[in-house]
């Protein structure tokens, strides 16, 4: 589940009341792929058609929107226990994604609290994976006892989205979801991206 | 349909008589590109073996030729009537492409004479797209009430051979077949290509 | 068939006693990814789990190895007569695969005595190729009358693996293997593939 937010400063101009919009969303990046870098993108949302308006350095592109009561609500969020996180740069964990992909379809984040170290870990039928992440490796660390299991295939997906060289900030816990927050668009956009467990049944 | 012209200028050197050669382009392309950036090609006729001998930087290719009377002969073609004309930059038919390509198969090139502006249309079932060309975007306007449809998978192909931010002369007319005229190689080559319009039936 | 050796240079530290390891290189060259250009590698064999534990900054793999008995042993070479040899620049072989590719899926290397020339040759159903390598480019020429032939998609195969740019020392004889011999790493690594030839029978 990602949560994004853009900041008032990614706007050139805003006029508009609230609302809740739609929008199938490969449709909408392919559209916006016409701008170039630095093209304002205009948008316009007409009432009367329901349709998203698009203007791109001449180009106008004009939108069908999707009925926001047809889409997935977002889950009710339970309360949460979440006594480990710290930052680290986007290159460490696309490394221990990497390497975890080697040997398993899960991978593992794990905090000694004694050792002040994290640990990303994989284990696989005959050969293991373990990336031991010290303060050299990461920032801010508040450390806690415990360790929780995700979808490689998942983590992936999530980890692709990364800036390139940011830094990320993950939070979590035994067996919890992990939260993952970065910022994009030199600090314009902050995004959220939430991450169930796999539960490890013995 | 192309029409493609090499001037003198093009070649080292030159000595033939009139004649018609019939060659496997795709065969013909991967030859040349045996070929850096620089190299001499030369050719060879061997009317003995009716094969054509190719020879670049030490590398000696002798390849069949195809009998010219069993390649399906070009069309005559009629009197048209194609009273609008442009040169645009590569660049934006591009843009118009990928655009129209998002939802549609199909694309409409239409000239409004009073405003002298030329639209690049694709309709699709829920979204639209228009590309609006001015004299920003064009010069030399010929301009002229008209339109012509034509399939996108067509102009996809043409437009992917246009030379990197060139020059290209766009003449068309009311469901007419659309002229696209551009040069290769400095100028030492002419290339014409012509697309047969898609007529729609209401 | 490949024989490699790395030289002690090539080592920042090497402590171990004589021995025969199986090795998955698939898997191995999937790991040694892990690290970035200058990193250090780190190998340790542990005998008591039979495992090769390699350390790249920060990632511990542990991986399996393969019983060297289970492998299939390297065969016996006979005495070969191998009388021609020179040496050649990569791109020039590339050259030559590239071409006969296009007609054939055999390349024969031929050696003319009285001409000091090597050929580069394959003959497809209709079109046929040449190249024609002289002391212009190639070094050290012992002639001999001779040609083998080989399997295209073999000699491809090896031709990746040659360093970009890299010298590569030919020998080969009237239908006997051809030796391939070249350096990596500046000279810290000297690789020597053999292939076997396709005898024509007429």
């Amino acid at each position: 589940m990602y949560d994004v937010q853009f900041h008032s400063s990614a706007f050139e101009s805003f006029d508009a009341s609230e609302g809740l919009l739609g929008v199938n969303l490969e449709r909408f990046e392919e559209v916006l792929k016409l701008a170039k870098k630095g093209d304002l993108v205009q948008m316009t949302f007409d009432t009367s058609t329901s349709k998203l308006v698009i203007h791109i350095d001449g180009v106008e592109f004009t939108m069908a929107c999707i009925d926001p009561d047809s889409i997935r609500q977002e889950p009710q969020l339970p309360e949460m226990d979440l006594p480990i996180s710290f930052t680290i740069d986007e290159a460490q964990i696309s490394r221990g994604v990497k390497a975890a992909d080697m040997v398993s379809d899960h991978i593992r984040f794990r905090c000694d609290e004694a050792t002040q170290t994290v640990y990303v870990e994989a284990e696989g039928d005959t050969d293991d994976v373990s990336l031991e992440l010290t303060s050299d490796e990461i920032d801010s660390l508040v450390p806690a006892e415990g360790n929780a299991l995700f979808s490689l295939d998942y983590v992936k997906d999530l980890s692709r989205e990364f800036p390139k060289s940011g830094s990320i900030a993950l939070t979590f816990g035994q067996d919890w979801p992990m939260m993952m927050e970065y910022e994009l668009a030199d600090g314009e956009c902050d995004v959220l991206a939430m991450l169930a467990p796999r539960i490890q049944t013995d």
